[in-house]
């Protein structure tokens, strides 16, 4: 059987690694080629000494990469940077599955309000923000993916069964209090994310204007029609990996944990990666892995809900949900590839 | 000048070498014994090898302690054991502050139902609890101190001043979502701190029925008649030392950024170890020391505001809220042995 | 093709666990059995979590495994335990790789010295020390192999070359500096394992007693008639995974930095899982897989040399490396299943 | 008592702010000015927001500190700045503790190998290594006096009884193997020291060719007359503070346990700041403190011994060290202001 051939556009960040850690494991694709603008012609584990033996295909530029007749393309590329090549493709015959967050709107205002002007406006109409547990059938149809932001995924699929079923109170505001590990600040050293700064250390930041605060309005709103307000706040813990969202909402009507807990557990029953648990879900076991461990709780006296949800932020918030999506476009097993245990302890 | 004769009841555990690192630097008082019922006769550097030339007072029995004309004790010892010892001693002649919950609460049948049968609950009545930011004037009268719970005392110094002014509107929900390095969890392992299970991780514990929720409820009602209902979730961070706090709660009057700094600003000016910022706090910025480093945000569009406090659990959250208790009941400098300054990075 | 039967005795530690992960990936296997005595009756899961929805296998006592027709088990006990389960299958039918030191020497006065009295020596002589790189050829004809140890494993690697060709200085002593991260001590919480504790913290233990050395030694004798003493002191690093040797030499001749790379490179240019590089290797880039990656070095001042090998301790250094040696012994491709990319970051 | 005036030079680094936590609690020292090329006219707390409330002195440039008639200054500068700076005081009247390299040879042509040209090698003659341990009574006199490398002051702390001795075979190789936390790579991020990257790592690096090695040989030499040949490997360790060097040397003649332990204990009986112990040390007992923990072992089978010195590379290591200087330089009790105990847990 040949294989469908892949390019991953962007080498040096951490989705483009992780797209090779988990697509050299893929038996259905082949790495054909591998993007990199500052380090064209050195090879992948130059520049990633980990995957010595395991991928040392030399970088080529982009302008490369359009010639050589991709099935699909991740861009694993900074937000800005990705619109730009996005219409460098056809669409009809190259799928791109774009890891910024230039093709997770289709609301071009919002966008450059939290962003900046886009150069790609009219392919926002056309991309599918690539979360399956909400659009999987738009996806398997979709030639351009916005893979979803980390805290978002954690925040929504903490939430998706109640946003669904209409359970949220829209006069009330939901909190999602989330952390972060490093890795979600990229691979650019900066004095945040100095070694002898944060380690043993943890705080909040961006509090009120963290980008993913409108995306996760953004996309309640175009999945489910939900109007609530969200107050979210994100902070860095002292890990490499792993984001844990805890949503606080108040729910439109009373309820009990049995209740609210068989409802999560029929909503995802289907999912391949969605874990629903009977106790609180833990970074750890979703290490390296896609799945997401999803925990529900009510709260009796005064009809709050709340639930956490735990995820490596670089697989199941970044490149292995993005593989998950290249699996439904392409019409594979939803999990190929996808069979990576979690690293623990 | 003479020394004042303190008396450490309980030396095995954190907030007892926690007590001895701050008091063999205090200029006012000598450490007159350190108890053990199952290291006596060990010295306190065979158990806290760190503090070797530091302390090696020979330790003894907690009954040859109540022989010794202590000026003040400090009971490091579990709930439920703490109510025992405190009625050993004379109340007008040696005064105790107990860093147990057993005489935090002033509420027998609140404390009951949360802990378990008091043995001494008539001394409860006689006791005050010990944050100074909010009963200094007790504090400076009192023979028996229950010194604050770590989580309450971040959660509490992060909306005192709304509580204070009666801004918290009484209809709605607190919710409090914090996080705690391991050493909150006592010195005695288990499967939950075992170093493999915990490095790398993070998860949220206890959720609905943490112990530190009614204390935080039980005080913000003593201390400012506050009626709102507490939804207080725990998290366990990946480091050692450090509590933050992330508290978000409507207020009942609209406000602004401005207005809440000035408010939060005014309230802690004099507060010897209260750190109003303009930015987040970070808990490794207080790691060894007595400060509280608060920041409040409000939210325009919902009325909300959050506040988030960093303190070391240990300290401020334990053995330095208590030595600054101690020097209050004495009338000493009340930053006396109190000025370790942060240990950063 | 019908799945080879596999058991593995002993489901609560991390070596059991470490088997799980990787055999529940292996194409040509199936695990047909998990015991443990402990939880029998538990599915595998509820012992360790992280293995929702991956394995939920119920766990059964070791009893009712004999009783399975199993191709091949793993003993993944304590040592003194291993060899009780180990004469209890029959080596004509039934393969056993053990993974504590039980058959790691087959010099039973010596392993008595270090360990206790043994209660199956007899089958200590139809053991295989399984260490590829040495004993590939014996491997694949062994029904009992002694699986190495952690610190043995990286130390060995990092000399295997020099001890072949013999140019280890027979006259001086070799130094072993070797460092592991904590699930090298097991899953059972204890002082120095505890959270608080080793979070930080960095210190050589069981200097000049530790039971690695002879087994070091050992193998230097049996495999290449090696005199050299040996000392071997380990550390504990404050991580999960990943153990550093540091082996310094004197050769019995001079070299050049030139001459032993290339002695190296050739020395393992065969092998699938052993990478020499031109740097230092670093356990972080080999996190989670089976490799082990060398770097030799040599001091042309004084004729000494010095090579660092890194591997993660689970895996190459325990459960990797135990996959390996079923597979060789089974007649499968050398690295099926093992197929697991560093997850780095 | 009027207090002395101290100047510390750099105040961005890691060593500046170090000797400001120490400082400002030390009874006879006032800290006159900071100073920050790139950062004058701010405050000190807005570079390092831990200090707020505890160090508010707003920087000036090192222009202006040549005017303050300063006591003693402190050089917390990089190598090859802090030359420029020593030459710009009159030592008759401010005494210099340098805390780069630049003085901590008295070997022109050797530092000019392993560092740069020298611009002031001529005040190297008056320059005298701040280790009072071996030069206790120079440094006393001393106006200018070279700080310790943090490494240096481990790998010596470790062997100087036996060095003083003359107890080591000149004709054998000395083994350091040292490890420290990220701290020793100072404050500029960097992809080393990237949260990301060194979260769960360790490595080796700069084999064969730290600068630090050197450094110790010099030192060996001009205290101890020592030919010794040194081969040193620094390893990076996944903490922030701290260094454990393990040594391993050839005695000269036989010896014992008991003997060396007994020759250490003597040794270092009235140093105030090294604890010899009777087993091994760990960095994190010595966190924070000014403290050096020693352990040698005696190898009998080979003649061997080993020791090892934890210490914390920004006290002991560095900026510690360089006030124990100063209150020897200045007459004061040795460990004014340096009664900080460690931060354990």
């Amino acid at each position: 059987m040949s294989r469908i051939k892949v390019g991953i556009i962007g080498a040096t960040g951490y989705t483009g690694s992780e797209l090779v850690r988990i697509l050299t494991n893929h038996p259905q694709v082949e790495i054909t080629c591998i993007t990199s603008e500052s380090h064209t012609g050195k090879t992948f584990d130059e520049i990633h000494p980990a995957f010595r033996r395991i991928c040392e295909t030399k970088l080529i530029a982009a302008e490369e990469a359009y010639e050589l007749d991709l099935d699909i393309v991740f861009l694993a590329l900074p937000h800005g940077v990705s619109m730009q090549y996005a219409s460098r493709f056809d669409l009809d015959k190259t799928k791109v599955i774009d890891l910024s967050a230039d093709f997770r709107f289709n609301d071009l205002k919002l966008y450059e309000r939290w962003y900046r002007k886009h150069k790609s406006g009219e392919l926002m109409q056309r991309s599918v923000y690539g979360m399956p547990e909400i659009f999987r059938e738009a996806i398997k149809n979709a030639s351009l993916i916005g893979n979803p932001g980390c805290f978002p995924t954690a925040t929504l699929l903490a939430m998706l069964p109640v946003l669904r079923e209409g359970w949220v109170d829209p006069n009330e505001v939901v909190i999602a209090d989330a952390k972060s590990g490093t890795t979600g600040a990229g691979v650019k050293p900066s004095a945040v994310t100095h070694y002898s700064t944060q380690f043993g250390n943890f705080f909040p930041y961006k509090t009120g204007h963290h980008r993913h605060q409108p995306e996760i309005s953004h996309i309640a709103e175009r999945g489910f029609n939900t109007q609530s307000k969200v107050i979210f706040t994100p902070h860095l813990l002292p890990t490499d990996r792993g984001i844990l969202s805890s949503v606080y909402l108040k729910l439109n009507h009373g309820s009990s944990q049995k209740q609210l807990q068989q409802l999560y557990h029929d909503f995802y029953k289907n999912e391949p990666f969605v874990r629903v648990l009977k106790a609180e879900p833990k970074i750890k076991e979703v290490r390296g892995s896609n799945y997401a461990d999803v925990f529900p709780f009510y709260h009796q006296e005064t009809g709050y809900m709340q639930a956490a949800c735990a995820i490596d932020n670089l697989v199941k918030g970044a490149s292995g949900a993005a593989v998950q999506n290249m699996n439904l476009m392409l019409g594979f097993e939803e999990t190929a590839g996808l069979h990576i245990n979690p690293l623990m302890p």
